[in-house]
């Protein structure tokens, strides 16, 4: 361990394991069981336990135990609902988790803005149900119900992304503690700034490596008048996948358009007693007026049927949409159950849309060889997908021919001008993948810019930065 | 003048001189005319000429320029068509301007993505020339014809801004070159990435402080199926302004939404000869199917008319919209054109849209004890207005009167929790509003990233940061 990476003394230094028990009373813990919930995420990367864990009810809590920790150069994490899946929250190096759950106020919901500040351990459900009435949702979607400040700083997107956007797109601001404990606030409310360099971009997506988010501005939409569901049916992935880009060419603002694979699809069957086509099948969802999901229903159909599309299915009622989802929101569960006692590894390598169904070919194509059972789920019109491999992780030949696949997946989606992660973020998982996609003087910035806000590596360090 | 601030010996060194002249031969320049075109913008700021010109074709010119002036320790200042209004070009510390203008090849145009590769000298209406008989079009538009890497540096955005975003939310990624002289590409062209730092977005609106933008990757949008255009005539500036806040929360996808006061529709009566009502008036445009432009119409209608709107006119075919929006496009020479001689000065606070209403009521207030010549132009749905002061700037009291008000306009802006420049930048004009609106911690921040990435301090010295 390198200076850099903040070696850390444990058990913690004990002036700053009194100074945090002082503050922070039964709200400071280094029970084993506490330490253990905190050092693993919903990943398939092994646990690591931080030294101690602090749970915050402010932004003055947080700023208290980071400039502590600052202090003492022991290692911060930051903790919210530990749903991130690339080992975000393993403590690496030890050190202090600040689980930020605690900090759930809606602090103000605007519908004349059309946004609302929340504390970063808000989750996404509480949100919803918070907004109910005010004719407005927050459009992030990433499945879990991940707390919105771990959201943030995973740069989290899902299902909605390809009409809503994602993260990056939806905090309007946010409020951060700095590595020195110092609380910045990264600007205002107005819907665009141009004033000085964008650091609520580059906290977004920085995983608790340049400091701790503990407030946000987020953007609200109305809630669509009339939603509609679609699902249609495919010989072959290809044309699935061009289903979704002719549709999104077409001018429709398809809300969602999730891929499943034929796996996938089995799988589901399996899993939940369903009768679907067991082929590639594209899920969709528009959003509008009647008429308008109405008018995107029929061009989504015509498409589908030019592309040799069977089973066209498409739904008002919420009943019947939610009966035709089923099987993409039973995807994972389903994928998993394949292997009783598996754990998932999923990639989520994404690339320009045109690219999509190539990229994905080309993977089967290897993947075909694979002894461990694998499906499909893909978020088609942002070019993302996650193959999840369903895996005894005690068999290390299981995980290397997993990571084998997601090596060479990866090589081949930055070949396609594509990203090693679309969503998941770098976490532990990645950091070999990063200069592979930014260069060596992207890297080179990053760690500059890392050097210069944390230079004493305090902050998640041996996350990111390979 | 700091080593921070790169104190620039002038004329420049001969080494340099002559390492420039060899590469650059004729593409190298120190004629006084051609330095004092690149030492001012379109503001009313003062022109302050570089030392030397060099025309880049390449980014390995803007690279071995920067390393050749990063060696010697000389500012560089990247210009691209000089139309920003913050006095972003001008060499305040002197040093040599790389003007970007011969860098206009569109790289790569690829419909099944809907993006662009361009070079940074692309300037907007180049590209949409280009885009023609694609389906698709490049949706910012500041209105003047801005090269596409100067829109990126400033963050710029425009009137179709509450529909298709800024730059920042249109770049995908791009090549810069830092200030030692590497390139770095900031992304691949994924919709969407998780994969480290958002370089991006740091970039964008960097105003050439960390690096020059060489070439961008953009998004593009389906050009739509039908355009209409409806204006109308308010008693009040409160209820033009809401009248935008209801149309965009009954979820009308308002693609444009201008506001101009009775000034200014005055000034455009006496500009073009018209007979518009001289009341404040909103001009809006809906993009969409020919149905769905006809519905949001309606609803916009609808809406107005509840706010006591009048002469409520909607067009749909080219010619007649063009007619009906002839006011919004003279409205800044009309503006000017109040006062024979006169220079503008323009204001650029953004506020939550709740509070725009307010904040241009306040102004006005004050605004009307004014001895200069003003007018309003707003773009509504995001919260932004100017007021253009028509200014003699030979009088030192008209200047210092109107930066009185404008000082005061966005001391208001940042209480209301807005911003100081929704689109315009910071420039040397507004580096003195940063920490107000930003705070102590965040412009620390700002600093310690400029200080990482250019710890020479050459890139554009004496902008940005106050």
């Amino acid at each position: 361990m390198t200076v850099l990476e903040a070696a850390v003394p444990t058990p913690l230094p004990s002036p700053l394991r009194a100074a945090l028990a002082d503050r922070f009373g039964d709200r400071f813990s280094t029970a084993a069981a506490v330490r253990d919930h905190h050092g693993k995420d919903d990943s398939h990367h092994a646990v690591q336990p931080p030294d101690a864990v602090v749970f915050a009810r402010s932004t003055d809590d947080v700023a208290f135990a980071v400039a502590e920790c600052a202090r003492h150069r022991v290692p911060v994490i930051p903790f919210g609902a530990g749903t991130s899946i690339e080992g975000h929250v393993q403590a690496v190096h030890g050190g202090v988790s600040i689980d930020l759950a605690g900090m759930n106020r809606v602090l103000a919901v605007r519908p004349g803005d059309m946004d609302a500040t929340v504390e970063a351990g808000v989750t996404r459900q509480q949100l919803e149900r918070e907004l109910k009435g005010t004719g407005l949702f927050f459009a992030v979607d990433p499945g879990a119900d991940a707390t919105l400040g771990g959201m943030a700083a995973t740069a989290a997107s899902g299902t909605t992304t390809v009409r809503y956007g994602t993260m990056r797109d939806n905090v309007i601001s946010l409020v951060a503690v700095l590595p020195d404990g110092s609380v910045a606030r990264t600007g205002g409310r107005a819907r665009k700034s141009a004033a000085g360099y964008d650091l609520t971009s580059l906290f977004v997506g920085s995983e608790g490596t340049l400091g701790v988010v503990t407030e946000l501005a987020v953007r609200l939409h109305p809630v669509p008048e009339a939603v509609a569901a679609a699902v249609c049916a495919f010989q072959d992935l290809a044309e699935a996948v061009e289903s979704v880009v002719q549709a999104v060419q077409a001018g429709v603002p398809v809300a969602r358009s999730e891929l499943l694979d034929a796996t996938a699809m089995r799988a589901v069957n399996r899993y939940s007693g369903l009768a679907y086509v067991e082929s590639p099948t594209v899920f969709f969802e528009f959003h509008g007026t009647e008429a308008e999901v109405t008018a995107h229903g029929e061009v989504v159909q015509d498409v589908c049927r030019s592309l040799g599309g069977s089973a066209f299915r498409y739904a008002r009622r919420q009943e019947e949409r939610r009966r035709l989802w089923k099987a993409r929101h039973d995807a994972y569960p389903a994928l998993l159950a394949l292997r009783p006692g598996g754990r998932g590894l999923t990639t989520d390598v994404c690339v320009p849309v045109s690219r999509l169904a190539q990229c994905i070919a080309e993977s089967i194509e290897e993947m075909n060889a694979a002894k461990v059972p694998w499906g499909i789920v893909g978020h088609a019109g942002d070019g993302n997908f996650h193959v999840a491999f369903v895996l005894d992780m005690d068999s290390p030949e299981e995980v290397a021919e997993a990571e084998g696949f997601n090596e060479r997946m990866i090589a081949r989606a930055l070949a396609m001008d594509g990203t090693c992660t679309g969503e998941h973020g770098i976490g532990i998982g990645k950091r070999r993948y990063l200069e592979a996609e930014h260069g060596a003087a992207g890297v080179a910035a990053m760690r500059a810019v890392k050097q210069a806000l944390d230079p004493l590596g305090i902050m998640n360090p041996g996350k990111v930065l390979p």
